[in-house]
């Protein structure tokens, strides 16, 4: 694994030893399981080590932090081939390389399925964090990615389909926009989050903890043509529940003080209002769930 | 969970943040799997949590460092009753708050069975961390903490005893000697490990990191009467074997040049030669092995 500067001990010993340039470090933990997080059927090795790191490594980022490192534990049956692992390897290296971290630690054990635990460490640069719960009334809501892709992505490989392939690929690799973070944490960010679960699921998230509510306009929402032949191919009506509850995108939402100038890759598509919960178009969003954990309707299965 | 003095952000946002005092962050990660490092019906879930907070923590301390924080993922079948995850979480704080650190983040998911990812995170209050490859010629070699005493549990779990109940409590809830850890380093260790997979097998990756052969002296070893009383009741020879090869006592094993004043908590057990390997009362110790990730002797099954 090639080793990013801030790797002062990496693989080898009982922990590895990380820069923190500003005396604070950013630390978050997500877990892939197979047939839930992804199928390997449908993703080859890879894919999952991409996205595996993708989602980690933008948790980073939607704190306004640089991602340096990530600590992978992968269980896996004992009849795994080594080329699977080995190729898990190199998407994680991969996608780590995109980013500007690298994998400097981790476990393997038995299992009798594949299971990928991911750390991912990052810092600051000085900047504060920009977390769930600074969200105020008057704030511009804007995003930065895409929106469905992946949802969309997903429901063409559960119908069979193997085109377009640019939504299949937004499923297996995500290819998250780290910089967006520092970025929005540099503009003056009032709070930021990670697109995972699904916009209106994600925003909630801000909602509550900022004590807000949030107002969604869907037609500021990004949409493509992609998106809408893929809503035609599978007889939905309109692609706008992939956009607002589809998760594993990791575009990252944030709120903005108003007038705050917005680089290009900032789209407003919405505002802060006193009150709580998420509105789209008005209308209270309380139907609209995104991934559960347990009972997710975004489940592999 | 309780948060302890160095956590800027907990549980509750895309990612926590730590302090990193000198500047420098210590991360290790290991996974346990259930019917591989735990069963359900030999160690409560308050077991479960403080062993899997303990064998990460460890790991910090094996460094010199001091433990801060731990992320755990936890994936879980759906019907795993809340109270066993409640159980857990208090193991985890209880063994945090031992450490002085707390539980700052994770993940959830649902799975066949229980899977726990734990990142254990740390820092090194300036001093320079203690490695795998700075054993010299000369040194000794020195041990914190007891040895065989969670072999000799598993062993009597899996021969259905319930006695003596220190061997079994140490086999479920292994108590590491944390402290030790930075004294070791403040001491001027060469080199450390924390004993997990058996002291043959730790003190192979010094001799191999380090490019040194280590002499053990077998009648050093710390042997006690409740470790030869189990082994006389399970019909074995000795427990030099659970010594030697035991994993998952968490003791710490360290390098230290001659002459070092120790305190008390070191005992020295052997030398640092000129070589390669490990060997027992001058016998080379190929023959012994401790815990192997896929093939294990010490199998739960």
């Amino acid at each position: 694994m090639p080793q990013a500067p801030g790797t002062l001990l990496g693989i080898g010993d009982d922990a590895a030893l990380l820069a923190a340039p500003d005396g604070r470090m950013l630390a978050s933990m997500d877990l892939l399981i197979e047939g839930r997080h992804f199928r390997r059927d449908w993703s080859t090795a890879l894919d999952i080590g991409v996205k595996a790191a993708a989602q980690n490594l933008a948790d980073i980022a939607a704190m306004g932090g640089l991602p340096t490192a990530l600590l992978v534990g992968l269980a896996a049956p004992p009849d795994l081939p080594v080329a699977w692992a080995e190729d898990l390897a190199a998407g994680l290296a991969q996608e780590c390389g995109r980013a500007g971290a690298s994998v400097v630690g981790g476990d393997i054990s038995a299992a009798p399925l594949v299971m990928l635990a991911v750390t991912a460490l990052g810092h600051l640069a000085g900047e504060a964090p920009v977390t769930r719960s600074g969200a105020r009334p008057g704030d511009v809501v804007a995003l930065a990615g895409m929106l469905g892709h992946s949802a969309a992505g997903l429901a063409l490989l559960q119908a069979g389909r193997t085109k377009p392939a640019a939504l299949l690929a937004a499923h297996r690799r995500p290819q998250p926009d780290y910089a967006a973070g520092p970025e929005a944490a540099r503009l003056g960010a009032t709070a930021m989050i990670d697109v995972s679960d699904g916009l209106v699921q994600d925003l909630g998230h801000v909602a509550d903890g900022s004590g807000v509510r949030i107002d969604l306009e869907s037609g500021r929402l990004p949409q493509d043509d992609t998106l809408r032949a893929a809503a035609d191919a599978l007889g939905k009506r309109n692609p706008l529940d992939w956009i607002l509850t589809g998760g594993e995108d990791h575009s990252l939402a944030a709120t903005f003080p108003p007038g705050t100038p917005l680089p290009a890759r900032w789209v407003i598509v919405g505002r802060v209002e006193t009150g709580r919960g998420v509105r789209v178009d008005s209308r209270r969003s309380e139907g609209l769930s995104g991934w559960d954990h347990f009972l997710g309707p975004d489940t592999l299965h």
